[in-house]
């Protein structure tokens, strides 16, 4: 029997995993997905995932890819990973992809979500998906130095390229504030990321928000492309991969 | 000097809790507390608190009362206690009580929170703090249902007075459903609940939202008087106290 390709969406949280990536002695977002899959189909299973999250990091939009001899269709297939997975890792959807598919090369764009808890006392209810700051911030500048990430620039500034290969151009199609009482919402999309560029957009974002860093030097510091530029890196609780798209002939859905 | 009598408004992820109320060999919100205060002021401590959550459930408007012997005022109180304090509970407000000030019998409503997440597969990210729930809801019916219960009734079909003492007679002043995607948010308020009241209604209006109870029976059900008529009680994961409300005169703030 070929083997079957197929995708599938995974949710996390990143609290108590190593990261994504498969790491010889850590528990691992990857690790466990290929635990899972020898558990199920007694087959051993390599997985390709869209973005190699840092340890803490959450998912709910992450996508994979694996090939699997299995006949009992997709449904049963993702039940009985989600029965052999724990509780803090989930398939979402799942579905045939096409031979080529590649979660990292095929896709088109990723969404990252952060989040950031702005009041001045610690909150057990937030404690894993949301980054306490104490000092009061501005969500009105931060939402102003985020529209100079919008669009085409080097961001190297903010990150590095993937293995340290390609340069730092990157094309950031959405950066947006939300105000909930004391909960901020930054959303970005991008063709694709630096490593460590939310984090670092998030930690500088909230430098302006504290009025630590006037809004207007975001263009200078981009032109600079200078990591050293960078004064906080906002921890990996707040920052939650949300989406990755793909053209519609590849069949993701989510 | 003589002792302040104090009271603080309470934050916790229930999940690795046993509850609020004290018990010898388990770790509890209210231990936890009295154990910090003992640490902080070096005197032997005892907080009462306005409703003693059962094990798994959340807070993030539990209110207690403490007397101490204290001179650096309360924002050092509740910097000290949040140091001492294990990261899924703490100390959201504090303040001084008047010297008769009970949390509970001075309360003159609370309000609960009961989530529900509806959708096929489970989720890592509300795993902690919703009932996950399968099959189709419609919340439509849900708060058809609810509307039974505002007003003054014997609520006994859906709980036990506290120590099974007095009347099940209490006043519900709000019961009303929101959907957010597939997020589906209960909040309902009332002078006072009899025990394990909000998790049999919860589980109770699931029923009628999955199709399996007439929205009309909800009358027949609470004219019954009957406990055993409750076929469903929602499990803890899903409950948070969210507000105890108290007279103005009696000085607490949320």
């Amino acid at each position: 029997m070929a083997a079957l390709r197929l995708w599938a969406v995974v949710e996390y949280d990143g609290t108590d995993f190593a990261g994504f990536q498969v790491q010889a002695r850590e528990r691992t977002v990857q690790g466990d997905i290929e635990h899972a899959l020898e558990a199920v189909t007694g087959q051993s299973a390599r997985i390709v995932g869209a973005g190699r999250t840092d340890s803490g990091v959450h998912a709910r939009g992450q996508v994979i890819a694996f090939s699997a001899d299995w006949r009992h269709g997709t449904a049963v297939l993702q039940r009985a990973l989600n029965a052999v997975l724990a509780a803090d890792v989930a398939i979402v959807a799942i579905g045939p992809a096409t031979s080529d598919f590649h979660p990292r090369y095929s896709a088109t764009s990723r969404t990252y979500h952060y989040t950031i808890l702005n009041q001045e006392w610690r909150s057990p209810l937030w404690r894993r998906t949301a980054w306490h700051v104490t000092e009061p911030l501005d969500v009105d500048k931060m939402a102003q130095a985020s529209r100079y990430l919008v669009g085409t620039h080097d961001f190297t500034t903010f990150g590095r390229p993937p293995e340290g290969r390609g340069d730092g151009v990157r094309t950031v199609t959405a950066a947006q504030w939300q105000a909930c009482d004391n909960v901020l919402t930054f959303a970005i999309e991008a063709n694709a990321f630096l490593y460590r560029m939310v984090r670092s957009v998030a930690g500088t974002l909230a430098l302006v928000g504290g009025g630590r860093l006037p809004a207007e030097e975001l263009p200078e510091m981009l032109q600079a492309r200078n990591r050293s530029l960078i004064r906080q890196v906002a921890p990996a609780m707040g920052l939650c991969l949300t989406k990755v798209s793909y053209p519609v002939s590849e069949g993701v859905m989510q």
